[in-house]
């Protein structure tokens, strides 16, 4: 349930479920730091992980959170899409700035899936932003499986259509 | 604020914004009575309006209701979009099954999109499923100026994908 992770100059990392009530403001400063997010969707963010540390296993939120030793790395947020039968929902992915690249994200992403297909997940979708500042977001989804099944026009704001993708879990 | 809709044998329909706390009953009521939701989804309905009921007009779910003197006839819940500037979501309507063919959900889903439209939304979107068993609503919402933008195929359950509906507001 631990699996390690040693990426060089940031110790061993440890994946962890859940939100302990210390990693909010970590949390808050990491989405911030990808520059990716409007102010918005920071404090969006934040709530979310303020809402998993206060009801835990039994919220509609979760959360797998890798921890360096002095640091979070990243996280993935996560859960079941109600009124489906076995379709889940990536809500959050983020890395650390200076820990992108080196196959964190991906091998983040894939310990999401195989919880959400453990928990009886079929799908998993995620929403992002069809804006050209999102490529590398999408070719990071693309690259693990992910597929484009719509676009929803001026979703976001006018000429910020969202896209959502899906990847079909074993 | 409150234009009152005259329909035989229920007296005088009052709109009202916001659920008190003896609505939320009468709206898991009226919802399972249409016969379209699973017992799961009832209780989403029912919680949304436990939400509302709690947190008012700061919450995420506004309401509309249509109240006849002694029942609940009709009702909408509705919000914001977060993270987008100006798209709302249409996350439930319901008329009791006695007074469905007689105008209440088109004038109520009017009433709503005109309070949507003085909130600053643009947009208005709509989930439903594509089952044959739902073609009765997909009709509704096309008669009332939706278009379907996107479905999502196997999304609610294997072989019932989601229909995305969208309205722009004047």
């Amino acid at each position: 349930m631990r699996p390690a992770l040693a990426l060089p100059g940031w110790g061993e990392l440890v994946l962890r479920e859940g939100v302990e009530p210390g990693d909010v403001r970590a949390i808050r400063e990491l989405v911030a730091a990808t520059g990716l997010f409007s102010p918005a969707e920071v404090e969006i963010a934040a709530e979310l992980a303020q809402i998993a540390a206060r009801e835990g296993e039994a919220g509609d939120y979760r959360f797998l959170v890798a921890r360096a030793p002095h640091a979070l790395a990243a996280y993935t947020c996560y859960g079941h899409i109600d009124g489906t039968r076995s379709s889940f929902d990536l809500y959050w992915i983020a890395v650390d700035p200076k820990l992108q690249g080196r196959g964190l994200g991906r091998r983040l992403l894939a310990a999401t899936e195989a919880r959400v297909a453990r928990a009886g997940g079929r799908r998993l979708y995620v929403d992002t932003s069809a804006r050209p500042d999102y490529a590398g977001t999408r070719a990071f989804y693309e690259g693990a499986g992910y597929r484009c099944e719509a676009t929803l026009a001026d979703y976001y704001a006018p000429g910020d259509a969202k896209a959502i993708y899906v990847k079909e879990l074993a």
